[in-house]
């Protein structure tokens, strides 16, 4: 991908303290794509001793994030959905692949389907993103 | 509110250890009704500097399944939506108001609202529910 | 309200083609703020004989664009999202009340309730409008 | 696909007075799997002049509806959401393709992609459906 993508992206995580607190790892990165993988520990649980739905959703939606700031341009979300197919717990590993479905100039629409280790979806998420006038700030690397 | 959803959040809010890591603080509960109160801290924040996308979707969700676990049936979100219409910044204090809007025996649809200290609506959350057959642990107490 | 969003109504309802087909009326109208009223028909069921999803939808989502076009430019919907707390009949008279919960300067978000004529929600709808740059065709007047 | 499945779908489109009105072709049926095809007439435009939202919203939900009633059982839509990638205009023939994208015994989940004659997308759906302990109404056949 293009350099400008990738410092993008290795400004945005270096910068992202909730993702790595989750211990997101970039696997895959592509403008449009991207695939993240975390892997759930007990401090992320809910009253029901499974993984908080904020967990699924904060992962999706770091994956939306990193593939839709593909431009100089910041891209923020503007509305997300998430569905839960089936519980996650700890120590499940997830894996989470966020790809560009189609869009305009402005928006665009990205869909993130994240996996468990065995291979079950455990949630779907969907969002949508719009492309602010706001330039990323690039380091300089001399 | 009844008995038994005082205990049944109170055993959830004992067990949630997200929310915990989250510091929500119980502001009010009754049935189909919770409000939470949050800080953000530095932790908190995404690759742009304010706070990550999944911080006021996971004070929304936790406010949600409160106020939905209002009965002895174990009650789980099925579909949820969020929406930012303004951003949240390290240090904002946020109030996540649920509110149910409707439901039938197994479904409901729940609204939550998530405020900043100055009054401003910083997240716009939608959930529906399912009310399972599974009854909540309720803790024998001597 | 004012003249040039009474305008604008006027004419969006002239040239709706399907709202009229659904047997909208337009009961109130402020910036904002939108009720439409309409009785289903037997030629609106789907093949559970019972009113199509769509019905309530497009009952919805004309509410919104109604309330929405409230200033000289073109606002579009980018993402919608709906719910059916319960069934909707044919010779029910449905009242869809649309309202701006809160927006920017370019985006803003509304929700539609949908009721029955015995108070019963039958359908909760959540929509994001973007305001694009296009002027509304205002007829003159002489 | 099975025989029960082809007389459920069959029944469906009999009594689908909404989707007759669409105009709505049934291209491809299979379990968890529907396409359907129709043409933008000129009584569906909103009051821009462009297809209403409700129109590619119902052609979906249809192709939904008819992709997941695949069982004996009644299974009906409990929350969906569109968005609108690109416009639809009068003569546009579309063609909606809905797919199961995973569930479990009461819950699944669908997507519906909606494509102009030019492949275009122009709008993507999801839907969650909840499967009833109501048997669909299967005419005997002698």
């Amino acid at each position: 991908m293009s350099e400008l993508a990738e410092q993008v992206v290795a400004g945005m995580l270096a910068r992202d303290e909730f993702s790595r607190w989750l211990g997101v790892e970039l696997i895959e990165h592509a403008p449009g794509r991207c695939t993240l993988r975390m892997r759930v520990r007990g401090d992320m649980v809910n009253g029901f001793g499974v993984a908080h739905g904020g967990i699924a959703f904060s992962l999706a939606d770091s994956a939306m994030a990193f593939a839709a700031n593909d431009t100089a341009n910041v891209t923020v979300a503007v509305d997300n959905s998430i569905s839960y197919p089936a519980a996650i717990r700890v120590d499940d590993e997830l894996v989470a692949t966020a790809e560009r479905e189609t869009g305009s100039r402005k928006l665009a629409y990205y869909r993130v389907v994240v996996r468990r280790q065995d291979g079950e979806t455990v949630a779907l998420f969907r969002g949508t993103v719009y492309r602010t006038a706001q330039q990323h700030p690039i380091e300089q690397t001399s």
